[in-house]
């Protein structure tokens, strides 16, 4: 059963009027909740608070969207949470209200399980066909217009295939259909700039911050399928996952080797930590 | 106020795990309701249809919608018709579900009163900053990904400009926010060709038959703000406000010639013609 907050209160009853469903006017974060405690909550707020801005939108306060959090944690120690805003019910007309009302909704959804081998042993991974669109003013936030990931994502129903890379129209690589994407080559960490579509993931800026920590030099630049071809090693991320690293791309086979690994435990360990504060804090 | 049906039943009350609201996974049609009959509806129907095709979602029936339609006309004789049709409720996740029940969501909104002279005397356009990303696989469906639109549209609240035009990310002009258009250039029709990106408009699919009839050689093609620059004449249209002559965009001034009057006459006895046919049929 998926527990659901309307603007704070439990209702599964949404006005059809409003612009998340009639444009996808909207953006929205995923995080897991484990021991009951929402992992990287703050990151995933500061997440909104930047995508509202950057699509005109007021983000409402960080004391609504946490009062809403809790209330749905109450009875639950463990799912995925979801929180979506919407720029409101607006007339018909895709002109935004002068002063939205922002739609909050936040739902509790079953936690996911994904075979343990994912993590430890690593994915296959395949290419999309469909490209992705690009377009600066919409590049890095996680809006609610996503039929090129839905698209992508019905390319394939071989359950073997654990996710799909995506490129942008001119055949650089992005990222998956819902992770971001970083390969190894030569004592480097390379990750798609991404300044011209996709999303920039929670999970993605920790992989940054843990570059730093550990002593890797990365570098954000345009990556192409023969990147990923002479890449040593190739790891995904997101905030429900953590980090799969890729064992077969389309036939070719990579190894988890020390970056990977290094990466892997950095990200374990800091959300042991950030979960422990929370806890505390909690 | 507005009449609304979900799934054929009054109600305002849409599940907000609808993926139309997840991830704008769905396509919509708008057309006006003139003297109790909905104008071209058939030809919004048929496009529904190619639409849903092109997107992998199955369609309602004809007669489900048509039936949807009745039901709100039979109180109104004005207005505005939204048909939304979504990829139905699914769990968390991009993947469409195998067999979808597809939610169909039908408004009849007030209708809308554009000045008199927009179609008599010419509107005032502008160009838009924001670009259209290149998607050859969304290219020309009216589908519920319309943030590029929404951003556009606010980047103007001058109440004086009626529409701003929008180019693709390489600088190709493709349409209105809400309009499709049309430039004339030396005895000849020219519009932008919608195979990267843009929305194939009832009203512009119109046009292409009206060139036929009239005699007009029309030709889809890349064009830019220059060919614009040198048109003699610019029109635009969709199935709400028909056509509008352009009469000043950024500066320079058009003036309403031999072509614009018959396509402009054209449509309007067409429209005539079908809404009498339609009123017999009812």
């Amino acid at each position: 059963m998926i527990s659901l907050l309307i603007d704070g209160r439990p209702s599964h009853r949404l006005n059809p009027l409003d612009r998340g469903f009639q444009y996808g006017d909207g953006i929205f974060s995923t995080l897991p909740v484990e021991e009951g405690v929402p992992l990287f909550l703050d990151q995933h707020l500061d997440r909104l608070q930047r995508d509202a801005l950057a699509l005109g939108m007021p983000c409402p306060s960080r004391g609504d969207l946490m009062t809403d959090v809790s209330t749905l944690l109450k009875h639950h120690r463990r799912g995925i949470l979801k929180l979506q805003l919407t720029r409101g019910v607006g007339g018909r007309g895709y002109r935004p209200p002068e002063h939205p009302a922002i739609t909050r909704v936040v739902a509790l959804h079953p936690a996911v399980t994904f075979p343990e081998t994912y993590a430890t042993q690593g994915v296959e991974v395949r290419y999309c066909h469909i490209r992705l669109g690009l377009n600066p003013a919409l590049a890095g936030i996680k809006h609610m217009n996503r039929l090129e990931q839905v698209l992508a994502r019905s390319e394939w129903d071989d359950p073997a295939i654990a996710e799909g890379l995506m490129l942008d129209y001119e055949g650089y690589l992005i990222e998956g259909t819902m992770t971001n994407v970083f390969l190894v080559s030569q004592g480097r960490i390379h990750t798609p700039q991404l300044d011209r579509c996709g999303v920039r993931g929670v999970m993605r800026a920790l992989v940054l911050e843990a570059a730093g920590d550990l002593g890797w030099p990365l570098q954000e630049s345009r990556l192409t399928p023969d990147s990923v071809a002479a890449a040593e090693e190739v790891f995904l991320t997101n905030s429900v996952i953590g980090l799969w690293p890729v064992r077969t791309l389309e036939g070719r086979q990579y190894t988890i080797g020390k970056a990977t690994l290094e990466f892997r435990e950095w990200l374990r360990n800091r959300t042991r930590s950030a979960s422990q504060i929370a806890s505390i804090a909690g």
